[in-house]
């Protein structure tokens, strides 16, 4: 089905742009490996570890370890074409935030919850990974400064959920949720869009 | 009932001055909520990981997370009168700290779990959502190092599991325990009681 | 059994190292037990989440946590006398790792894992804890950059799966895979052997 296919693909697009942070940080093969896998997978497995939804993914399909380890490799391959490719990369890690969106807030739904927790859980599948990414790398997450992100995912999920529970079809949905969460994303790059900030420079303590 | 009273009041708290942690590193707005939610919350999430205890609180109650985010706002609102109320945050965030405890340690006791893991539990509860709100900032724990925080939520465990092994009644064992861990938190922070520290300048490695 | 008694060794191994990080950050006893704690019993803690593999191993056991608190004091009382205990921290670390990885391999082979998923189990019972400490100590993890350590994860759970999927006798698949696991680390220490690095230095965002 078309939806495993972009999942397979961003899971990869995931992983490579997850190498070149590593990469930045001067990782060696074995932490480029962990770091891709972490970022590709690891909003997955937040949800599921959250929702109790055993097994994992990936413990369920280990070879999806694998193909996050092979594609860790093509930035290494790769690394004097990497700046050419960065909108590739940018376009990849759009769609793959609204598959992964997409993804979670299926499964929430499957297992029949709460509206709000199926967009949590399309949220942390889509986000999660990159803030591990950021943490293990020592930066503060990304996700909570930079262009719309999460908000690419929550709308994504919003559109997602209420597709579903209108009994469209849900090849209509999935379309539908990822020409807008994607067009949004890219709007989002192009102009800079960002949520408001909070600045505040007292210290409490 | 008061406990769950306390608990609400404890968790905007909670999220409140994680807002202002985020505004010190100019988050923006969504990012402020996540960083909102994981601290009030996470506690009580870690806990039920370790324990496998599902579903989690939030799960199940997801008005918690809008409670969250809600309170998150009001820091964003209030950010010029924030420093005057540096000593009712502090107050809130002690009660907290100590009903937080006492919650984790009640789910543990449920679960029949033994009696250091009833206080683990309620340890849990207690100081990981500060733990990983400091992580997410990219700083070194603050409970690892300031004033008696932890052995606040150990000293609070430990009065709420004598007491309710001791066949006490509930109320009694409850506000005799808040009112113990508070006077000591607050104390604590009035007199900068702190645990002795282990400085050690070589490397090992 | 053996395999029991090097494991208490290495546990205790483990948290002591991991003192001394805590004392190189100036952290207080409080969090000199934790960060022990969470180093020690970290590995084997994020294996048993990811398989959902419940009750955990501490939870099961909470002496373990009374261990690595113990433990954390030696360097507390020994301070002057660590710099000269360099090798033999570096060795208990090294059957420390190999240990983990056995058990966590053998639990996961219980479970009826898949192979890949087996070798992930021992990886991640061998390293998770040191990442969790680096974390902790805001540090990008050691085991990203430095000598062969994963690698001796991954060659000791292959070596112990091959073992017992081979049918050779457990004490020999054991005793085979302690001694090649701690004769690589060991080699990788004394010759700085290490894995190649990535480095990449443009930022493509």
């Amino acid at each position: 089905m078309l939806l495993q296919v972009i999942f397979y693909i961003a899971v990869a697009a995931e992983a490579m742009t997850a190498a070149l942070a590593a990469g930045r940080r001067k990782m060696d093969w074995f932490g480029v490996c962990v770091l891709a896998s972490v970022t590709a997978l690891g909003g997955g497995t937040a949800r599921d570890l959250l929702l109790g939804h055993y097994p994992l993914i990936w413990v369920e399909n280990p070879y999806l370890l694998v193909l996050c380890c092979a594609a860790a490799f093509v930035p290494i391959a790769l690394a004097r074409y990497m700046a050419a490719l960065r909108w590739p990369f940018l376009l990849l890690d759009a769609l793959g935030l609204v598959v992964f969106t997409i993804i979670g807030c299926s499964i929430a739904m499957e297992m029949g919850q709460q509206p709000i927790i199926v967009i949590v859980a399309g949220l942390v599948t889509g986000i999660v990974g990159g803030i591990l990414r950021d943490v293990l790398c020592n930066d503060i997450p990304l996700v909570f400064s930079s262009e719309l992100y999460a908000t690419v995912a929550i709308v994504s999920g919003v559109l997602y959920y209420l597709g579903q529970s209108a009994g469209l079809p849900h090849d209509v949905v999935i379309v539908g949720t990822i020409v807008v969460g994607f067009t949004l994303r890219v709007l989002a790059i192009v102009f800079k869009l960002e949520m408001p900030k909070f600045v505040y420079d007292k210290d409490l303590r």
